[in-house]
């Protein structure tokens, strides 16, 4: 593993050493966090004690912080709970723009299989909602659900934009930010979001733990069932442990932060400029000016994503394609599809994430191998 | 911590050894199982291990396995599933058992709310489903749900029975295996079940990791939507280390389930035997005959469980009881009301519960408290 280039941090990065070291402390301890006994009462304290933390990394109060299981339990949970909790008043829609992840574009699905009018807030050429789309956030909207960093090109959206319109039409607002957060300045107050998605193995803490802030007073109903943990609003013991690994983590990205999002801006052109100086052809960049630095999201006419990938993975190289593959059928992104970006572009992109231990040398081995991935790719399946 | 009395296994067991190890291990591989590219690949192989080793300790197929963040997260996706999938053959009833644990009770209630008939399955007064509850279960029946191991008493249920008359009425059969586990034979093939829970962290994984098992060819749906992992029935990238965690301690558990069986029968001997060694009177044990040796559930005239768990808290012990205290209001047990117990002994009773490290002097730690706490209880509480 050591000797590979691992291109694909948007995907999963590794475990920070501040929450290994957190999940290993508290792993020492035995107890229910809802437990009345010391042993309980010890795995509370640190429990809330990593809320605290978390929800000051986030600019929250610790009580808008709901653990979950990871962002996609995050993200159904803001769209059903609100969609449940405010139907009953006349607002049965639900808004998603159209390059949402699909924990949430397929939980609006669901919701419109049962019965939710389910509007699509369309993205221009850079994947940012377009200006026009806000109007359609009206008297029935329940929820409005816009990206924070798009987890393909990196683009990031006028979250201050959604913030206003859900204002003026009375909808609850929701932003999933899980790959904002290490390289925007994300403050949940700041924002005024009423709901906003985090997930740990983005930040360096493991994979299975993340959070929905929910905003004090907020109309949201419960989408699981049980014990009633965590304001009602999420049952199932807490783990205590998954949620100090994921405060560590999530205090550690927000604290190098700065720092980290000056190197993959550094990363970011010398990948850019290092492409433009050799003889490659056919190929841009998606996303638009204003995209997180840490993911990079390249197209190039003529081949198949999953052959370059292949080709690359032989290379060395981890890399990604912004496209589902699904039960072997490679499908193009629909991300890219909703930027119009036409079918072909839409099955021929790479996206390149970058995460704390990313070098310039990581990105001169892609320099090296990419012109003939491309090239090779381009003969087999353009 | 490591001078208290940790009673309260049935709550949460410390971190085994080898899951442990398998956690760390794992958390060193980054990648995302979905990922194509080899460190994606090597997550994926790592977790499908993981899913083999799982099944082979409960005697199931591995593609029967559905990863979840817990026993709860399970419980509702086996109920709201099999509702959702079946209502629209005419079945729109939910049976459950008057004992089960909230994650399953309180499913069933939120079922109803939407719509489900619920039926409720009586229970004697050693918390065992009544013959005479199986009628119920008819052509409009989607789903019955029946706890193999009960949380508060230990009782056994006939699960042999829920699968048999499940199978008379079409019925899918669930059963929360949560606390069984680690004590009983289970074999997910053996019993017939259709669906079944396991939790990570009563087997000794960390919290946050537990999965449903689902029989091969079973009509569920999703109950959260997203990218579609888990064969589509519960999607959020799959925590490969938890997993690992999970399987190692299951199979752990499993490995040494006889020779912990044999223990925990001593310990619950030597306890009942000391009890009624003292003057202690007024006192009785709940759950009957058959339950399982990991759990006792003592039942008290004369005091409130909140004042006894206090007094032992103080004395250095661990232990809990069957009542739900939530929003600092004890309400008694619903699980002993159930059984018939009466409201006097639903606020009077004490779980004790075993763990791998339990020990001879953890069973007289407690007899050495037990009988002047009581007293002290009822001199404050009856």
């Amino acid at each position: 593993m050591s000797l590979r280039t691992y291109l694909d941090h948007a995907a999963g990065t590794p475990i920070s050493a501040v929450a290994r070291e957190a999940l290993l402390e508290a792993l020492e301890l035995t107890g229910n966090p809802s437990s009345v006994h010391r042993s309980g009462r010890a795995a509370r304290r640190l429990l809330e004690e990593a809320r605290e933390s978390l929800a000051a990394s986030l600019d929250a109060h610790p009580t808008e912080v709901v653990l979950t299981s990871g962002g996609t339990e995050a993200d159904n949970l803001a769209l059903r709970g609100s969609w449940l909790a405010r139907r009953g008043d006349g607002r049965d829609q639900v808004a998603v723009s159209t390059v949402e992840h699909p924990a949430v574009a397929e939980t609006a699905a669901a919701l419109a299989a049962e019965g939710a009018e389910v509007v699509g807030l369309g993205v221009d050429a850079d994947g940012r909602v377009l200006d026009s789309a806000w109007a359609a956030l009206g008297e029935r909207t329940a929820v409005a659900s816009v990206m924070w960093v798009n987890n393909e090109t990196g683009t990031v959206q006028p979250v201050e934009r959604l913030v206003e319109d859900c204002r003026r039409a009375g909808a609850s607002s929701h932003s999933d930010a899980v790959q904002a957060v290490a390289s925007e300045p994300v403050s949940f107050a700041g924002s005024g979001l009423d709901l906003m998605t985090v997930s740990g193995h983005k930040l360096g803490a493991p994979v299975g733990v993340g959070a929905l802030l929910v905003r004090r007073g907020l109309a949201l109903a419960a989408v699981g069932h049980g014990g009633g943990q965590e304001r009602d609003l999420r049952s199932g013991t807490v783990p205590t442990a998954l949620a100090a690994a994921l405060a560590a983590a999530c205090a550690d990205a927000v604290a190098r932060r700065t720092e980290r999002t000056a190197t993959w801006v550094g990363l970011r052109t010398r990948l850019l400029d290092g492409l433009a100086a050799t003889d490659l052809t056919g190929w841009r960049v998606h996303g638009g000016e204003r995209t997180s630095p840490a993911i990079v999201n390249l197209g190039f006419d003529g081949l198949r994503s999953d052959d370059l990938l292949m080709l690359l993975d032989a290379a060395g190289l981890d890399c990604s394609t912004g496209s589902a593959c699904s039960a072997g059928v490679i499908q193009p992104s629909p991300v890219l599809l909703a930027m119009g970006a036409g079918e072909e572009a839409a099955r021929g992109s790479l996206r390149v994430s970058f995460g704390a231990a990313s070098s310039a040398a990581d990105v001169d081995a892609l320099l090296t191998a990419l012109p003939g991935a491309v090239e090779r790719a381009r003969r087999v399946g353009g």
